[in-house]
C-alpha cells in the first residue's frame, strides 16, 4: 500500500526532487500488533532532517493521519507486522538544484512485508563484515536520514554471502562508524560505547532508546570511536536499528566474540518499551 | 515531454530506486536545431557511471532510439533548442540497499524549455559567490554524474540573488573544486589549469571538450587544485556546462577579473564543433 501526499498510488511524478536529486528524507518504522513504535521519535527526526535540508515541512499533522489510515489498512487486512517507510522530498519542480519556492513537500508512505529473519540471529548472533567503501566526513549532512544513499549501496553490494547479515562501514580515518542499515554498540568492562554521529552515518533511532534504556539501568554509556581492534577485544558486540531492534554480532571476518548479558537485557528492555502513536 | 522506459508518462513507480535511494545517474544533454550536442560523449559517460556504480545498464542502443524519438517530437513542434535530460536509475526494487538481481535498469527521459539566460552572461561575464557548503572527498563516486546531489542543493541554497551566477564549491581543504553546475577554469599566463576531479566534483562534457580543443589550439592545459588567490591572481577565470557553454566570470565576491582573450577564442572554437549524434 503506498500513499503520495494521502492519495492511494505507486506512481509519482519524473519532476519529484527526491528522484531528480535525492533531495529529501526517510523513516523506516515498525509496525507491530497495530501501533508504529517510537512513531514520535522517527517525525521528530524526520522534521529535523527537514530543516537541516531547508525543507519547509509544516505536514506533520497531515502525515499523522495519513500513519493512521495506513494503521487502519494493516488492521483491516489483519496483519500483524510489516516496515512502514515514510518519504518526504522537497517536492517537484524547480530550476535545477535550486529550491522552489511555495511547493509544497511530497510525503509518501509505504507498507512493506516484515522480513523473514531467522530468531538466531537475535538469540545466537549474527556474522558481519568490514567495508571497503568509507563513509565520508560531512559535517551539514551528518546524522540526517536523507535519500543520498549511494555510500551504502556501494558497501552492501560488496557481498552477497547471505551468511553475512550486515557490513561495518569506516570512516576516511579508518574509525568504525556504523552498519551499511544499523549503527553499533561495544560492551567494554561493563560500559557501552558507539562511535558518535557529528561527521558522518544516521543517527538510529533504535540507538538513541539503547543509550536512554542504558542510563537508566545505570550502564554508563559513551560515544567515542571504535577501532577494529576494540571490536575484536570488545566483551559483547551488537547492531541495532528500528526493523530489528538488537542483534548480538557473533563474528566479525574470521573473528568470533562472546554473545554477552548486557545485550541480552538491553534486548530485553527494548523489546518491553511500547512507545504508543 | 518524458519518456519512462519508451513509454510517455510523466510518472514513475515509487519503487524506483532512483527516488528511494538515488541509486543512479543522470546527464543533461543541450538540443540545437535537431542535434543533440556530444550525445556520444554524455552516453560513454552515462554508461562508465553505470558501470562504477555497479548499474548493469545495456539498453544504450534502446535509450539511443528514444532519445531520436524525443528529437523528432522536438522538431515536429518547431523547438530549436531545449534541454534534454536523461536519468539511468538500477531499477525498482530490492531488498533496502542491496542491488536487485535480474531487475532491468529504468530510463527517463525529459525536455525542458532552454533557460532564458542574457546573452550578456556569455559577452561580457558573470557574477559568482564562494559557497560555504563543501565537496567531501569521495574517490568512489568522484567524476560520476550520480544523483546523489544534496551537497549542491545545500551550497545552491545558500543564495537567492539573482544577480549572482553561480556558486563555487571547494573541497575540505579549502581548494576550489567546480561551481555547483559548472566546471572551472582558470587562464595564468597563456596556459589553462582546472581542477582534478579523482577525489570529488563531476567530470563534465564541456570541460574535456575544452581541454581538447586548447590542446590543438596549443593551449597548455593542467589539471591542478586551485586556491582563493588563484582566482584573484587569475587572467581570466570561466566556467562551463553543457547548456550554458562558456561563461566567463567577471566578478568573484567583490573581487572584479578581467574577462580576456583566451575564453573567447574556446568559447568561439567550442561553438563550432556540431558533434551529430
Amino acid at each position: 500500500m503506498i500513499l503520495v501526499n494521502g492519495i492511494a498510488t505507486e506512481q509519482l511524478p519524473v519532476s519529484d526532487r527526491g528522484l531528480q536529486y535525492g533531495d529529501g528524507v526517510f523513516e523506516t518504522v515498525a509496525y507491530h500488533h497495530g501501533q508504529l513504535r517510537f512513531l514520535t521519535a522517527h517525525l521528530d527526526r524526520l522534521s529535523q532532517g527537514c530543516k537541516r535540508l531547508g525543507i519547509d515541512f509544516q505536514q506533520r499533522k497531515t502525515l499523522k493521519i495519513e500513519l493512521h489510515k495506513i494503521c487502519g489498512e494493516l488492521d483491516a487486512a489483519k496483519t500483524q507486522n510489516a516496515v512502514v517507510k515514510i518519504i518526504v522530498t522537497r517536492g517537484s519542480g524547480g530550476r535545477g538544484y535550486q529550491a522552489p519556492i511555495g511547493v509544497e513537500p511530497t510525503r509518501i508512505i509505504s507498507t512493506h512485508d516484515w522480513p523473514s529473519h531467522s530468531e538466531d540471529n537475535a538469540s545466537k548472533g549474527v556474522n558481519v563484515r568490514l567495508c571497503h567503501q568509507r563513509l565520508v566526513d560531512n559535517p551539514t549532512l551528518a546524522g540526517i536520514k536523507h535519500l543520498n544513499r549511494l555510500e551504502q549501496i556501494l558497501a552492501r553490494n560488496e557481498w552477497d554471502d547471505d551468511g553475512i547479515a550486515e557490513g561495518l562501514m569506516c570512516n576516511a580515518h579508518g574509525d568504525i562508524v556504523e552498519g551499511t542499515f544499523s549503527n553499533i554498540f561495544i560492551v567494554k568492562s561493563g560500559m557501552l560505547i558507539t562511535p558518535p554521529l557529528d561527521r558522518c552515518g544516521i543517527e538510529g533511532i533504535t540507538r538513541a532508546t539503547i543509550m536512554d534504556i542504558a542510563g537508566k539501568a545505570g550502564i554508563p554509556c559513551h560515544q567515542a570511536y571504535i577501532r577494529q581492534q576494540d571490536l575484536y577485544g570488545a566483551d559483547e558486540v551488537f547492531m541495532c536499528n528500528s526493523i530489528i531492534g538488537i542483534w548480538p554480532i557473533k563474528q566479525i571476518e574470521q573473528q568470533t566474540l562472546p554473545v554477552g548479558a548486557i545485550t541480552a537485557l538491553l534486548q530485553a528492555q527494548l523489546s518491553a518499551l511500547e512507545i504508543v502513536v
